[in-house]
This record gives structure tokens, sequence and C-alpha cells, in this order.
């Protein structure tokens, strides 16, 4: 082992002090978030020469439009810390404030990337979200891959999520096509919704079915997320043209019949669902109603239901006649979940209205909470397991 | 489209102000970094609090073991800037330090882990960078799989490449094994080394032939890289067992054994090449002597060559035997290639004698610099025309 002691010995002296080798600049050395037993989390940040630290985290209690957030205490190694309070099982964001300066954790490489915001990231396991995690359950692989899109004259990047087996199996599966909302891209579902972990669990525990989950860019005035295009590395926005105009909806297709020309799926309806959160909500009632035998499962997650007639299109044309078709042709499964809070409560109540009136059969799930990632990871667990 | 401009204003507006809705806390507004055409770079922090803002970048000359920086300009705006000289093209590594902590450019989401450290990175153009675009060009797959290691009693993740074509092709393809260093595992290659970009636009140029890449995770401790396993989210180290004492070397089979099962490739000693960076490139070269009639082409890149008698493995046994009878077994290219500055470069030295004087031949390829990325990413530019 001498030799391994040898390199590591010169690589972490290296990783301290210089950048002209590997390992640029090196980490501190303390340990943060530090995860105790009973659930509550200290955290570290080495700042000396601060005169204010704050934690901010999204378990905490906003204060109107504010985001919650906690004075660190400074002891007399420069070092700042906070110790929070139990914290029940889930995948939590958070950041310090230095004086008045946002920063992650130094001692934390674990950053999700929403939107134009990285945050750290921990997670508190021995409940609900022992689903985030990765277990020792068999898992199944994800692949970014290229399509045509005819529809959009371009090459597009989704990800796919196979269940574990598909490679060595000579089966079908069924689909599961799930929509980011907007500002979201490819990476959105797989990163902040921990699909992969989500599915790979859920099959595992026998609670979900072996199926194909295609997460695609829903932005298609771009072929792929910031930084995976041709457009190189730039800032994310939500203002992006063709997202709600139709244009998505119509050429979903394309992407229907790369899945199920490239992969062993099942084709028919009874083997595809579709479902996305907030602008992915609107996308997937919109798609499901305007291509009416296409879906037997419909999920809509917080949607962003917003009627406007004055955006021309055909996809929003006919809505309550297609509306309509979509219930006599019958489908097993249109889920609908909002949180209390959710901005976009109203006009999803409303939109369950029109529905009632209808008599279009739905299934309602309504939470706590707003339009957020935690939401959207417990939708999906509600949801997977009536597929198929 | 006024629904659209709706929600983008609801959701602007929260991003701005508060995460009981999507988590955002808002990102700042300015532009950086802002690359220039002139090909300098304007960096930008809004910190009006802070006393001292450097900026530290790899494309600065570090002075002895002190990373290089530069003290930031501040307006009266309260924001702190700094212009660069003309840079050549190349993918680069920033951070921040306000009153003497490391933080990020809040205005980049496009940040690359390094082991324990994450920077922030921008890419300058018009040069030998863009091979580490995304260009419109065919894009491979990039896949991350598990599978069965029985030499370690574990399941175990890779990355694989598959070239643009592999899908619907019946062609089979030759593979190249792609090893990390120290501290390093199987997002290293696709995320610093920008494999996926090369092999793409080396392909699209005619310059590599169209063949698989196989990064794995040279730590056989462990099954994934940090955050990826059962393990959870931790903070990766340097200090991992099993990483140079033979058991990698040793159980490499396992890996092969399972592309070659599961892939469309050609499985004769013609079609397969190992290159690695620093511990990568002991990893390749015990691999490849140990298994001499395995691997057709090697490339060392700046590699970890620490011989130890004190390691007792069989795989370091008859070390100058196996050299021999891979020498005479004959391979089309043996590379290596490592920086005038590299803290290794004695050690190469060394190695290059031994095989001068068993008449071993080798390419050599000496740079300037140290065991940087840079560094890696021309030998793999360099490496990958000449294979297959």
């Amino acid at each position: 082992m001498k030799n391994c002691f040898y390199l590591m010995m010169i690589l972490s002296l290296l990783s301290m002090t210089s950048h002209a080798q590997q390992a640029l600049w090196g980490g501190p050395n303390l340990v943060s978030p530090e995860i105790h037993d009973n659930n509550t989390v200290t955290f570290r940040l080495q700042a000396p020469q601060a005169s204010e630290v704050k934690l901010s985290g999204d378990w905490m209690p906003s204060e109107g439009w504010t985001p919650g957030s906690v004075a660190m205490e400074k002891t007399e190694d420069g070092i700042w810390r906070h110790t929070t309070d139990v914290l029940s099982s889930e995948l939590y964001s958070y950041s310090f404030w230095v004086d008045g300066l946002r920063m992650p954790d130094p001692n934390n490489v674990h950053r999700i990337r929403d939107v134009a915001t990285v945050t750290d990231v921990f997670l508190i396991g021995n409940g609900k979200a022992d689903l985030y995690r990765v277990n020792d359950v068999p898992h199944g692989t994800v692949a970014r891959r290229w399509y045509d899109s005819p529809g959009n004259e371009m090459n597009r990047r989704m990800t796919i999520y196979t269940p574990p087996g598909y490679e060595n199996s000579k089966e079908k599966y069924p689909v599961l096509y799930l929509l980011h909302g907007m500002g979201g891209d490819e990476e959105a579902w797989i990163a902040l919704g921990r699909t992969a972990q989500i599915m790979d669990n859920l099959i595992a525990q026998g609670k979900a079915k072996p199926m194909l989950v295609v997460m695609t860019n829903g932005n298609v005035a771009q072929q792929a997320a910031p930084g995976e295009s041709a457009k190189g590395f730039y800032k994310p926005t939500m203002q992006l043209p063709h997202t709600m105009d139709g244009q998505m909806e119509a050429t979903f297709p394309d992407v229907i019949q790369f899945i199920e020309n490239n992969y062993r799926v099942k084709t028919d309806r009874k083997n595809r669902a579709i479902a996305g959160l907030s602008m992915g909500g609107f996308h997937s009632l919109h798609i499901s109603r305007y291509y009416p035998e296409t879906f037997n499962y419909v999920g809509l997650f917080s949607p962003a239901i917003l009627p406007d007639e004055n955006v021309k299109s055909q996809v929003y044309e006919n809505f309550d006649e297609t509306l309509k078709t979509q219930k006599e042709n019958g489908l097993d499964l249109y889920w609908i979940g909002i949180g209390k809070t959710d901005f976009l409560y109203k006009f999803v109540e409303d939109y369950r209205k029109k529905l009632d009136e209808m008599d279009f059969p739905y299934q309602y799930h309504e939470t706590e909470g707003g339009h957020t990632w935690t939401n959207w990871r417990d939708y999906l667990v509600e949801f997977v397991p009536q597929l198929f």
C-alpha cells in the first residue's frame, strides 16, 4: 500500500495548496451538513472575517415573500454553526448567506440546479425520502440520447430511464412520458425529481410495474438543456418562446414515434402514460386531449392551467369537444395533484369544475404546500403505482 | 402568448422572492462571465458589503504552492469587476474569493466537481476547445448503467458512450476503456474530460473511428460516485482502499465481459484500447501488462507510475516478464503523455528508461504544464485518432 499512500500524500498536499496540479483549490475539512441520528442537522461554515452568516433552507417557513432563514452562531475558531430541530424525511435544499451574499456550503459537493439557481442538497432518511435514495436494489439505466424531431426541424436531447432487466429481456414495456415545468429541461426530473431512484425503489418493492420513463425537453425552441447544446454555457431563464403556444404539444408525436421505433415497448394506448409538473401539467393536459386516443393515464402535477383565448393554435381549439372525446374514449386514470397554497390552486379548481360539469372522471389529490419539488416527488410516488 | 407571459411573470416574481413556491431564491441578474469577441472575459460579482474580492482561475500562473489570483475592482454600484487579458481557447475553471472565503459565481450555473472541489467553468472557443463544445454534429448516447462485478462481489456503476448511429446499425464497434485518477469516479471523464463532446466532434470530423468509450469507477471499494450509491451524499476523498493494490486490475475482466456480453462490439485484441490519467494510467499500464493479450492500444496520461515492492499482489509480480510478453505479443500503440512540470515526471522518465532498455516501442508526448485536466483532454484528443 505504500505507493498508494505516497500518491495520496502528494495529491492531498497539492489539493490543499495548488491548482497547477490536479484537484483544484482543495476542500475545507469541516463536516457540513452533519446529519445526526435523531434527524437534527448541524451546518458549519468557516468564515472568520464574516460579520453575519445566515442559513436559508426549504424546510423553514417563509415569511410572506421572504425565504425563511436563521442566523448562524460564530464561535472563537471562526466557524459559524447552526443545528436544526428534528427534520422529517425529505430531500432538502439550502444555502448560506454571508454578509448578504448567497453562497453554497463549501463542504457539500452535492448541488442541484433548478432553472438558474444552484443549491446544496441533503437527505433525511427513515421515511418517505428513502425512495429518493440510491438503495441496494437493482438499478435501471439512465441514458441521455438525441432524437430527430421533424416537427421542430431539430435534433433534440432527452433523458430515458429503462428499468432494471430491460437490456436482458425480450419483454415489451409500457412507457411513462414525464414532462418538466417552465425553465426546466430534460435534466429536471432526473436531478430534482429523483426519478431514477424513485422508479428503482418502487419497482423493487413491487409497487410499480417496470416501465420506461421518457423525460423530454419541453422547450421546443431549444435542442437541449443549458450547456448541452451548441448554444454553450448560458444562464437559463424562464423566458423561452414556443413553450405554451401549441408547438410543443403538436410535435409531441415525434417523441412517441422515436421511442416506439427505438425501444422494446408496447405501442398501444393502454401502455402509454403522460404526466408533467406545472407547465408540463399544462402540456400533458393538452397533448392527451389533442391526441385523445394516445394515452390511458394522465397526471397533472400542479398544472399551469391558464386558459387564454388569445393564443392562436389548433391545439387549443375545440377544447371542450376534444376533452369530451377523451372522456368518451375512456381512460383508466386522470390524476390531478395540487398543494393548498399553490399559486395555481384557483386555476386547478376552475378546471375541476369544468371536469365535474361534464362528468369527466378524475382522481384528485390535494396536499399541503405549494409549487415545490417536494410535492412533485410526492405526486410521482402517488401516480406511478397506479399505472399499467 | 398571454397565458405563457402570465405564468412567466408569476414565476419570475416568485423566483426573486420566495421559496415557498418552486425552490428558487432567485438568480442575480449580472452577466458573468462575459466572454467578449476578442476572447477577453469580464467577471462580475455583486457584493456591496465585501472588503476584498479576488478572482482565482486556472489560466493564471500559480505562485509556488499558491494558486494565482487577481484583485477585483469595486465600483460604486457594489459590483466587483475584473477583465482578463486575451485567453487562448480552453475550458477554464475559476472561483471568487470574498473576504477570504471561496465561493462560486452566482451568475454561472455551469459548475463541475473535481473530487471534493466544485468550480465554475467557461469555454473560450475558436481553437482547440471547440472540440469540447456541443456542436451541431451527430451526438452519441451517454448511459449510466450498473453491471455485476463478481470479482468485487458488487454491483457497480459505469458511464458508457456509444457513438452516433450505434443504435440503428448492425455493425460491431471497437471499445476504448477510459480510466480516471485518484479521487475520481465514473463521472470524471464525462464531466471534466468532455469525452462525449470530444468523441462526437472527432468522429464528425472523420478523425476518430466510431467506438464505444467505457468509463468505469476505478475505486473498487465503492460501487459508484459519491451520491450515486447507497452510501448517499458524502464528501469524496482521495483516501480509498484497494485503488492501487492489484484488486482493481485483477477484476477488470468483469468490465470487459459485461461490455462484450451486452453491446454490439468487436471482441478481439485489435479492437480494444485502454487508457487512463494518473492512477488510471497506472491501472492501464498494469491491466494491459497483466492481461497481455487483451489490448492493442494503451494510453498512459500522466501515469502515476510509483513502483513499490511492498505491495503484495499477484498483479505486480513478474513486472519485467509480463512487460516483455506484452512487447512480444506486439501492439499497435503504447502512448505516454506527461507535462514538463508534472510532479510525476521523474517516475515517467524512469519508466521510459526501462522501456528503452528492453526496446519496448512507445510513442512519447511531452507537453507544457502539469497534472491537469487541460493536459488530459489534450492527450485524449491526441490518442483517440490513432485507435482502430
